[in-house]
């Protein structure tokens, strides 16, 4: 077996380095103040909370380069950061305090859009909100979104390879990279910043950096691709009498629609029925409860009506194969709105109901069900009364299987169950060929859980690539692998 | 730097090696004698031909990994084969005579297609038909669609990651991919057969055997993206005054009909005028010669006439623009047949106006006239009179940059221009950003060209991954690195 990176060798920069790293960023850049440090040693859910020496926000990729050659030199470990709001505390470095954090938030430049608006070269602190307002202002979509937009980075969607809301008919960050420019461990600078859609020249490195969690580099840009701007939009929430239905409506809908299908989102009524309770205005809009409902929305970039008439056929075709119990179409940009809202508060919603624990795992879109149902058994054993809260990106294969606590339990004494009942739930994860990490990567939270599950040839290929690219085990140590 | 593979370590099997592969595979799958092997070891265009002592047709992949890891130990080159159908050599064994062939083509089960016909798991081994006709009897679509599909394999699809005619909508092998099997050079299987559209845990591995030409293992089997199929298709040959006009038409196209725009090909007249001359009944349907064409295609899932009306808005606003000349949109599939046999008889047209240099490069999209327009004067520089017959697949900034010779010229003489005039188009394509193979990867032809192009961070890079995963330098010995 090929050795594991050697991070016990790793260890705090000495005060010489310390002043070397401080001139190649300035004193304003180079915190060592805990009171300036906490926003990037705090992970935002309170499950994280770091050390360290020396928190740096170089303004230039030459500046990450400068650094890097240094850290690598003397053996420190480094923990790059963007947007600080990833969910499994890759980001945050050790309680144990040797480790430095490279933040990339200051590397801003939108640095180029192409003519025909077909891709854009932006530096990884861009806001994820910020990159999609660039490709707006050039009359084009940045199709990747998701919940933190506003706060979240591009360097960190690209090392997590981020999924979000537009997943299903965009792809992940991963589909929507063309190119990157990263620093690599020793320093030097692998620029990758190619705007082409083919270009088969030995390996695939890009894919390789993009969701390795800041383990083998720092990604300081990347070229994107960008898609022209959807004439109209068509959303609808279904009502639907069992999962089981909720997949055929899934299937029928891609028949229909293809990759106009931009959402395919699902909950069951326990989700909806929290968020009526919490969420100010919000409210069911059918006269009775339902198991299961979907959230769809078609896309078209015709202004012809042919969302419309695509929505209304598939729709006609679900009522008749029984397939949609009761349904409602947006009939406004408010309405459609409100809908989203009622899919997007969950997670809010689930906040005043007590303790949650959380899973985002994905299995193949026909095991959904089963799934569900096996994992709604385990919990139960595990904890009688748990109330599963499933909803997520159906159309991805993808769940976010919250659980929230019995009504009477107290928070703590559930909250203590999160490690055995997640086991568990990656246990039926892993029978069905899933994924135990379907958006969110494995940073720390998951890295016991990948070590247990993943076999052992793809744990040894992995760190193989990992000692083959940062030798001195210097990048982001202890996270992933 | 990282040392390169020891690839002057490998030594030829020993009788008694070739007794114990041989009792792997059966005699009547090890076949030494060379009237046998001659499919195996010649490339279909006679640029090269190969020696072996041995080839090899394992029939599972327990054979396969058997095979490896024997040849890992005995320090053995080993050339994987699929289809034999490569452009650029990968497939085919050196003239020294010391590696083995492997061949995947008897590994042909499709072991399963699931029940929402999303997915496909597939060995290597099936021609790329068979794999789009499993789809096909299941209802389903696989997009990926090329000139040799009856007779290329899925393995070498995977590990050239194949183009094709499809890519502008479906993109390329990689984009259609969701899991792999692959035998590793010490013969360990990696199972990655998962059929999840989302995965984010650790490295991607998947990528990076997919496109690595045989040079990481041997890929056995892949589990296949599969889309609803298209009820409309429309298509249209358009006539346009200039290649500017082209990238406006193209960028037209993508506003109008994004993803359901499934081709768009271009080819200038001399393309055109070389298929009227040598290919029976081909005529055009124009009046007059124009310097460029384009060819479209835009499908639908709807089947009610959505394909036709955007193809007419397109054109109509296309023509008011005045980026097109002239245009026919196809009346029957008869007529779109024939519309679609004028670009794909262009290569078949050129070789009774004899020798041709041949390059498959992309630049971004935007730089192609500018491409083109360079690249004629340069390669007028190094043979004035020659002929470029510039087509391709202009969607994907896919250039096939052909060079006919001048009339007069003698086609020796001509065909010993090949590698300066290579370099010099190359010498182009790399100040323009682009890629000097587009789709047809490195094998031997490019290899040399890839050590001048490619920046020695990212030479570094690909040997630094060969070593960790192929220590012994047995897989696919001198190509691509």
């Amino acid at each position: 077996m090929w050795p594991t990176p050697p991070v016990n060798r790793l260890h705090p920069p000495s005060p010489k380095i310390i002043r070397r790293l401080t001139e190649i960023v300035g004193p304003a850049n180079a915190l060592t103040d805990p009171a300036l440090q906490v926003a990037y040693l705090k992970e935002w859910r309170d499950l994280y909370t770091g050390k360290s020496p020396l928190v740096l926000r170089p303004g230039t990729t030459d500046e990450v380069s400068r650094i890097l050659e240094i850290a690598n030199e003397a053996g420190i470990g480094v923990v790059p950061q963007a947007g600080n709001t990833g969910l499994v505390g890759g980001q945050i470095p050790s309680e144990a305090g040797g480790e430095i954090v490279v933040s990339v938030e200051r590397l801003k430049h939108i640095r180029s859009i192409d003519s025909a608006g077909t891709s854009m070269i932006v530096e990884a602190g861009l806001t994820l909100s910020e990159a999609q307002a660039a490709a707006d202002a050039r009359g084009r979509l940045f199709p990747l979104s998701m919940a933190s937009e506003g706060s979240c980075r591009i360097g960190g969607n690209l090392a997590t390879n981020a999924g979000g809301v537009a997943v299903l008919a965009y792809g992940n960050t991963r589909a929507l990279t063309l190119g990157l420019e990263v620093v690599l461990p020793d320093g030097r600078v692998w620029d990758n910043l190619k705007t082409l859609e083919k270009d088969n020249t030995g390996y695939d490195l890009r894919d390789l950096f993009i969701g390795s969690e800041g383990t083998l580099g720092i990604i300081t840009a990347a070229a994107l691709r960008l898609f022209p701007k959807p004439r109209e939009k068509e959303t609808a929430l279904a009502a639907l009498p069992s999962l089981a239905a909720a997949l055929d409506l899934l299937h029928l809908a891609k028949e229909h629609a293809g990759l106009e299908l931009t959402a395919f989102e699902f909950m069951n009524q326990l989700s909806l029925d929290m968020v009526v309770r919490h969420v100010k205005d919000a409210r069911l809009p059918f006269g009775k409860p339902h198991p299961w409902y979907a959230l769809l929305e078609i896309s078209s970039l015709s202004d012809d009506g042919h969302a419309a008439r695509v929505l209304e056929r598939l729709l006609a075709e679900a009522t008749e194969k029984r397939l949609v119990s009761d349904g409602t179409i947006a009939g406004s940009l408010t309405q459609a709105r409100e809908l989203w809202r009622l899919r997007e508060s969950i997670s809010e919603a689930q906040k005043p109901e007590g303790g949650s624990i959380k899973h985002d795992v994905s299995v193949p879109v026909p095991a959904i069900p089963e799934f569900i149902r096996r994992a709604d058994v385990t919990v139960q054993k595990i904890c009688p009364g748990a109330r599963p809260v499933p909803f997520g990106h159906l159309g991805d294969g993808n769940v976010h299987y919250n659980v929230s606590q019995p009504l009477t339990m107290e928070k703590p004494r559930f909250l203590a169950l999160w490690e055995p009942m997640s086991r568990a739930v990656h246990d039926v994860v892993s029978d069905l060929s899933g994924s135990i990490s379907a958006e969110h990567g494995i940073g720390r939270l998951k890295r016991g859980e990948l070590a247990r599950l993943k076999s052992p040839v793809e744990l040894d290929l992995m760190r193989r690539i990992k000692s083959s690219l940062d030798p001195n085990g210097i990048m982001n140590p202890g996270k992933v692998l």
